[in-house]
């Protein structure tokens, strides 16, 4: 495996290239580390007999590669190694409410990584790599809970994409009419919000009476992610 | 156009078939409506050159086709008129942490719709598709902001997708491991509930004092998404 730094700037492909809406292109990697920092659920795209099929799934990142996994049986997961697939991580930001209906859009960060994902064999990185998976969703969980047995690891798939290829679209602000003829129109134009919050934990009726959530559960409600 | 009511239950085809953990695959159109009616953003994929791509965008629903937008110039669109795409429709609702890492895993509903779109050419319909369109994202915008133009509409592609061929997944609930050999672990367990909320309206700092946010999108502040 390659260790050497992945560059700054994000690649200039047939892929990536943003043919319109510029302004809301960035090329910077650490706009790309960003918007991966801030989810932990991705759309992965794949071709299954020559048709698009797009899962939601899990994610974990460290900077050089995604990790995503799956069941051995799942059909998106068969599919992916030696082919081709996009993964789009997105967050949705806020409605952008124009004075014209044509105008209006959405505030959001979203990264598409393109690439044939490695399959993962070597034990030791299939455990790291589950571990980034799992610590993208629940931080300190790793340490926490019981990790996978020889047996839970032969049962998971988990694959690498190199997160070389990648490109990012951001639109933040607010409507882009106020100063053209609709701006007389006397029409509220604006954003509207939206946020992510975790909410407090649940707590599972079959645990035994007095087991609280530990303190990196516990701290997260009514967090913002992303 | 067809106008005869989609089946009750969703169909059972090679795309469709849950082939794993069935339990969380529903088979009512029913849920399809109401994760469809939950939402208004989406990941459209498509095969562009041979590969997958994976795009965010909006869109609207009428309860037997989704319609979705963009400029003439997009690529994503000017790939799908007469190729199947596949559009995914997500919520996360929540994180499912179990005493076992192989068992974490996430609440969610989710619906794929595969088709082959149709360009909406018919200016009556392209007109109530965009309508449908934006009261998905901003109920009640259509009657109060500037309706869209001759020009406005000509330089916008609307594609209708049939919501016949879907498939339904949603996961809810705590974790499985509650009455395995785990629950002697004495780790907590349960769910960290993830929420979307609105927030209070952002004014367009162009906009002359004293242009208040309407009713409609001043009472969505503080109001959950899904």
């Amino acid at each position: 495996m390659n260790h050497s730094p992945l560059p700054p700037a994000l690649p200039d492909t047939d892929r990536t290239r943003h043919r319109r809406l510029r302004d809301q292109g960035s090329l910077e990697r650490a706009a790309l580390e960003a918007i991966l920092d801030a989810g932990f659920t991705c759309h992965l795209g794949v071709v299954v007999d020559g048709h698009p099929m797009v899962v939601p799934t899990v994610y974990g990142n460290d900077g050089r590669s995604l990790y995503f996994h799956g069941s051995v049986a799942s059909r998106s997961l068969i599919a992916s190694p030696e082919a081709t697939v996009c993964v789009t991580v997105t967050h949705i930001d806020g409605l952008v409410l124009a004075r014209s209906v044509f105008e209006h859009g959405v505030n959001y960060r979203s990264a598409m990584i393109y690439g044939v994902p490695r399959l993962v064999t070597d034990p030791e990185e299939k455990l790291e790599g589950l571990r980034r998976l799992t610590e993208q969703a629940a931080p300190a969980q790793w340490d926490y809970a019981r990790r996978p047995n020889r047996k839970e690891l032969a049962a998971t798939v988990l694959l690498a994409l190199s997160l070389e290829e990648a490109s990012v679209k951001i639109r933040t602000g607010g409507p882009d009419d106020g100063d053209g003829p609709d701006a007389a129109l006397g029409i509220w134009a604006g954003v509207l919000p939206l946020i992510s919050t975790w909410g407090e934990p649940e707590t599972d009726p079959l645990l035994p009476a007095g087991v609280e959530p530990p303190d990196h559960i516990a701290a997260r409600g009514g967090t913002r992610l992303g």
